[in-house]
């Protein structure tokens, strides 16, 4: 029998879930400090929670869980496939964090105490076509601060990417936008309901040019003179505050743009008083899922290694809406976790000592050291250490193997004369040094 | 729209969360220092590989995924549903921990350095009929050492038993039995055949009582004379060596029960000489899973709760098997950390600190007093200290509403005195008490 696993999962082994709970744990430690508590959502949900809620190729990405007992009774089987589904399965995978989250607030929103800040690590589940870094079962690691308009939010958002990405050393650049600008240009160049081609277009600039950029504008049916009145916005230069200072001039006519800017200006100003150490950009180029977002608008990037984006996220101000819950404003931010896994495995950034499976090893002689072992084993693992005694009194080298292969930095042998003087030989694994002590000494070298 | 989940699934609200976090976290930390790693095995799985494994009911209760796309094409739906379902579904959802280690181990067996020690800690799938305690998704906490027939590793497993609830607080019985004993007695009346028999009777004694357990044992098929052969091990008494002793005694001319007797002679043996501080038993009416297990067997109970069984395990000796790698012995154990979140909050043993969402909040007044607060309040943060910001100048009573809904325990209120002298007025909610103070005694307060 051929042992696998299905296309697009993982199996993950010691040494990446140590680097993984690395990732979580440092991500999961900012949010906490920025008061952000812990839910968790059911894997499986209502699939109608689920479908309508992420485009018709969403719908069709979604795993479905056929229903229990007898489900093809009173079903039609002459139909279409994507007729018949939802009829034999009620349920579906969870597809990501915020539409759970949506409905996770509405359902208990009398428990709810607002402004509500709630940070969510779990994985999700989409058939997609697996590739490299695509799977088809990952995790999210989100924050969201809803019920607050205030965009005190919006800086604390960047304070915790900057937090995040200075523990695991790696430098970014943090890219932000508003979305109100994008819409105030959008008005300007006389194309508001272009606004979704326009984005989509100028989100694209950095992959393809300016002058594809300008053909894919064509394509999508703006005018020429369109194309041309928004040179200004890849024209823009200068620090935060210029840009800031030239969309001011820009948008002296329009409402939108012009309080989009001011939500940039007031964000820049925050930004500048709190010290932030990683880069920070005004990007007019960055759009990012715009159905969804109505306000601030961020991505980040590392800078010493070609990668996607490893975190973003944006204000929104109707996620309950689609849950009947209308005008709660939240801003949320995802880190991707498989990516910053790369970013730290390219840049070699993970902690040395994340690979270590127990920090001594009690080499087994027979019974009477055995028993001896057991006793000073107990003393350790109560001080803490992870500890292990080999179970057999195999051979030597066979333990010494174990050790190595284990990549265990502290071996303990027992002898005669050590029971007899009741100390520990303790062996450095790496230096090769041997020390005869007692076990409070002991304790105090693997603390 | 009416916002809910599947049936037997749950929502966790934060306090839920860090409660179970707690559990957890403290059954993980000591499976580290038993030298476990962790693993972790995709939530989705091939059903050839999960199919069969667990009984005809097993099979019923695995949740079936869809097939993505067309997966009507070439299906013969004129055939009962249970032949249909695995022709429209190639995968399902993990139904236990177990069986996917296994096919862990099988598949990865030339990475994995032997005896190996993984812990789990992972979401379960069962379409049980949801009922009070059982759920359709529920976590299992299983550790599992394999490669290795020592009993040490058995006596680990009593050892991380013990520490496990001492940590908890909870006063348990751990009872042991072992499979090769209970084989010896079923051969000693006469009755091999009728394993299964006697021990599914004899498990119920607890609940029905001897009478009933005699008449079922005679419903299944044995003769009033192997029923009464088995009054010996229901009469067993003493402490664990004096039933030894009887065993011994009782399977003189019996090799299996004899090589089961040595096995807990020996176990208990280490076990005196460990210092174990809960209530061990030797219960030759211990049963669980038989078809499983191979060597002990173990089951814990809390002593002050009425209760099913907290946590349980044993010995067996082909678990790889399945998969085709055969002759690799192990020995597990698993905690049920839903009951045991019952047991914890019926004896009110959940740390009281875990309640709390920040330690602190900064009133906000208005953007001069904010701007002071974001500067302290990063500092509050790098010290580790989880610190909010009340993001809107919203009225003091609204605020402090706020902190006592969220069971904060500080608030610092920041006005122009305090920015004048650079100091923080800190209220502890819980006394009233305020004292006004400087940052690093403010950090030290709330360290």
């Amino acid at each position: 029998m051929k042992c696998s696993i299905p296309k697009g999962t993982r199996d993950f082994m010691p040494t990446e879930m140590a680097r993984r709970n690395y990732i979580f744990d440092t991500i999961r430690n900012v949010f906490k400090t920025y008061g952000f508590e812990p839910i968790e959502t059911p894997s499986i949900e209502n699939l109608s929670t689920l479908m309508g809620k992420y485009g018709e190729e969403g719908d069709k990405l979604l795993f479905k869980v056929l229903n229990s007992g007898d489900f093809m009774k009173d079903v039609d089987f002459s139909q279409e496939y994507h007729k018949v589904a939802p009829k034999i399965c009620e349920r579906g995978l969870r597809y990501d964090l915020t539409v759970p989250f949506a409905r996770f607030v509405v359902q208990h929103r009398d428990q709810i105490t607002f402004p509500f800040r709630r940070f969510q690590i779990q994985p999700v589940w989409r058939a997609d076509r697996p590739q490299k870094g695509r799977y088809r079962e990952f995790y999210q690691c989100d924050a969201d601060m809803i019920g607050s308009e205030s965009l005190l939010n919006e800086l604390e958002l960047v304070q915790m990417v900057d937090e995040v990405f200075h523990r695991f050393g790696i430098n970014v650049c943090l890219k932000i936008n508003n979305r109100k600008v994008l819409a105030g240009i959008a008005d300007l160049i006389g194309a508001p309901d272009k606004l979704v081609d326009i984005t989509v277009a100028i989100d694209k600039l950095d992959k393809i040019g300016l002058e594809n950029v300008q053909k894919e504008l064509a394509e999508r049916g703006l005018t020429p003179e369109q194309i041309q009145a928004l040179n200004p916005v890849f024209e823009l230069n200068g620090t935060a505050s210029e840009k800031i200072a030239q969309l001011q001039t820009l948008f002296a006519n329009n409402e939108t743009g012009l309080k989009g800017t001011e939500e940039l200006a007031t964000l820049f100003s925050y930004i500048e008083a709190a010290g932030i150490r990683c880069q920070v950009e005004l990007d007019l180029t960055l759009a990012r899922g715009l159905n969804y977002y109505t306000g601030a608008i961020f991505e980040v990037k590392a800078l010493d290694v070609a990668m996607g984006s490893i975190s973003g996220g944006g204000r929104y101000d109707n996620l309950t809406g689609i849950f009947g819950m209308p005008n709660v404003s939240g801003v949320g931010i995802s880190f991707g976790a498989d990516r910053i896994y790369d970013v730290l495995t390219e840049l070699e950034k993970f902690p040395s000592d994340l690979d270590q499976s127990a920090k001594v090893l009690f080499i087994n002689f027979g019974p009477a050291e055995q028993a001896y072992c057991i006793r000073y084993a107990a003393q350790l693992r109560a001080a803490g250490i992870s500890t292990l005694i080999y179970p057999d009194s195999a051979k030597m080298k066979k333990q010494m193997d174990f050790a190595n292969k284990k990549l265990i930095p502290y071996v303990i042998i027992v002898g005669e004369n050590e029971i007899a003087s009741n100390s520990l030989t303790i062996k450095n694994m790496a230096t090769g040094e041997q020390q005869t002590l007692d076990i409070n000494q002991v304790v105090s070298l693997l603390k």
